[in-house]
């Protein structure tokens, strides 16, 4: 355990909360690296591509695995929602999960280090974004006011200080920053070396970019909004899974009244992936975010729609009304986000009669 | 000079276009460590309380300087609406500058260092901030795209990366944070110790507290919203005046499709001003302030308000309309607004007639 911080390694918080979700195609070796912050969660493995490979996962840690042979069998004929040979198969794992909270990761990312040179733990940071109030509602110029050291400045409201439920915290990455192709082509020594020592909500009402690299969230809350999209194999568009995800969770948590935070914990993201296949995979994307964003923008989801599943059903329709000029595509979207909220009642059935989910 | 970063002294960005405004009871030592840092610039020195009192300017310094005499014999019977006891009263300096650029300064404050010992200039990060773009339509995860290091990331739609013209920059304190006086009471020892290297757009439709300790902006765009209201002797509020400032210059910004930024540079804050005292200026804007948040956040101004005098003529009917039912204060201060527009053009004609300031 030389180089370890013993500290962080004792802190496993609220581990029978949480479930740790991979996807994989190959290989989990960077689960090693790990160990100290991670193994004394449960883990559940999605693997993506050809089901006959064996994955090996490092020893001392608890895990069920997913191959696409088993996702077909539980799921049935809605298994189809799930993206094949992309990384937004991970949803499947949020699915299964019965545990209140989710952390994904992707498995070309590593421990980082802050500038003290501690190595930081991931999980204790996104437990105590999610377990503090988010301020959507106005901003805190000295960021999170629930962070120690710190607090509301002069001018906040009083009746705005107790804040709202936190559905989301996303993390950031040192070393290689999260771009789309043309950037990567563009910049390709561009390295993040900056850590910026702050957490802050995302304001009610303002979208931003959802990456699945290095995610928490309250899959209680928020769970059915998760939904990664249909990418990879047999539809047009690829890496736009944890986009589709982002937008369309950060518009049902402004309606549900839950509040997204992003900023700290980081972690060491290793591999730029090739931006030359990144640009085929993302081409269309690229193009229909000029819509796709200004769509969730502008949406209003009904008052009836009091739970993450119900505002999915609804956001569902609206995405074949007016998504489906842009590409036909978006019809077959909206179809798999019916499927994909069908099979998570059929998994989930406590939570599709809203005893455990209410808007607040 | 030892001690002093020379590169930083050597720069002194935009010295002819740039004003610094001091509102100052007594003493105005503190700009003996500035040096190096401001004294490229001219300063406006506004002298708050006893005008007999003769104000001393460290040697090497250009500035004017005026008394509550002088304002009232360039203001003659528009002079009430400078602020009187009040750090408010700065805003007359906003008034009588011929400068493109902004930047306030209060007289207890001193240079910082940022994490590797080095000084801060406050100015040049000021002006980085003014004079790159800002991204208030969607939330970048690595926050100020336009920094060196770091770009758009993954997911963020290219018609947005042009972003629109900064109009104000909002510079952060380390050592004692600007809390509000129950806050001081109840965390007499608290202080910002944290460094966030960061700068980021406050998105369209939020609002936040400007506080004016440390705040440059674009006066030929938005300075005529930069009226820091009504406030010290005679009046039955104080400490308001920046977060009046900040509400209206925000709401105008975004009507006007300008951006703001808060983040960097931070400055050394030295001494926590009395809670008890502050807490009797401040205990009716405690209270009122959960109904000016909600004006201003619901407020919408109209197409025909295309310069940011017309959109404050605009704001101080609305005022007197919306805000007179919660005290009779606002009507007084509704029409302080008008005479901060009116003595505003009469001094800055080619504004007035729009020549120079046009909505983007």
């Amino acid at each position: 355990m030389a180089g370890y911080n013993l500290e962080a390694i004792e802190a496993a918080p609220l581990k029978e909360d949480l479930d740790i979700v991979i996807p994989t195609i190959r290989s989990l070796d960077f689960l090693e690296q790990w160990k100290p912050f991670l193994k004394h969660y449960h883990l559940i493995i999605v693997q993506d591509g050809d089901p006959s490979i064996n994955i090996q996962v490092p020893e001392g840690y608890d895990y069920e695995l997913y191959n696409r042979n088993d996702i077909n069998r539980i799921l049935g004929p809605r298994a189809g929602c799930i993206s094949y040979k992309d990384g937004g198969c991970r949803c499947f794992g949020f699915m299964v999960s019965k545990k209140k909270y989710i952390y994904t990761i992707d498995d070309d990312c590593f421990v980082a280090k802050d500038p003290s040179g501690k190595e930081i733990n991931v999980i204790a940071q996104h437990i105590k974004n999610l377990e503090t109030p988010s301020t959507p509602h106005y901003f805190n110029t000295l960021y999170d006011p629930f962070r120690d050291g710190t607090d509301f400045v002069r001018g906040y409201p009083f009746s705005l200080r107790e804040g709202v439920t936190t559905a989301i915290s996303h993390g950031l990455w040192l070393n290689i920053p999260d771009y789309d192709a043309p950037t990567q082509l563009v910049k390709p020594r561009e390295r993040n070396i900056r850590y910026v020592d702050a957490v802050m909500t995302i304001p009610k009402g303002v979208l931003y970019p959802m990456c699945g690299m290095n995610l928490a969230f309250n899959r209680e809350l928020i769970g059915p909004a998760m939904y990664f999209g249909l990418m990879g194999e047999g539809q047009p568009i690829s890496r736009y899974d944890d986009m589709w995800a982002g937008w369309a969770a950060k518009v049902v948590c402004d309606h549900l009244g839950f509040g997204v935070k992003t900023g700290l914990p980081y972690l060491w993201h290793s591999k730029a992936s090739n931006p030359f296949v990144n640009l085929k995979k993302e081409h269309k994307g690229l193009h229909w975010q000029e819509d796709m964003v200004p769509f969730f923008q502008n949406l209003r989801l009904s008052k009836e729609s009091d739970t993450a599943a119900k505002c999915y059903m609804e956001l569902s329709k609206m995405t074949k009304e007016k998504l489906t000029e842009v590409d036909p595509y978006f019809e077959k979207l909206a179809d798999a986000m019916v499927a994909w909220i069908e099979a998570w009642e059929e998994l989930n059935p406590s939570v599709v009669d809203g005893k455990d989910v209410k808007a607040k």
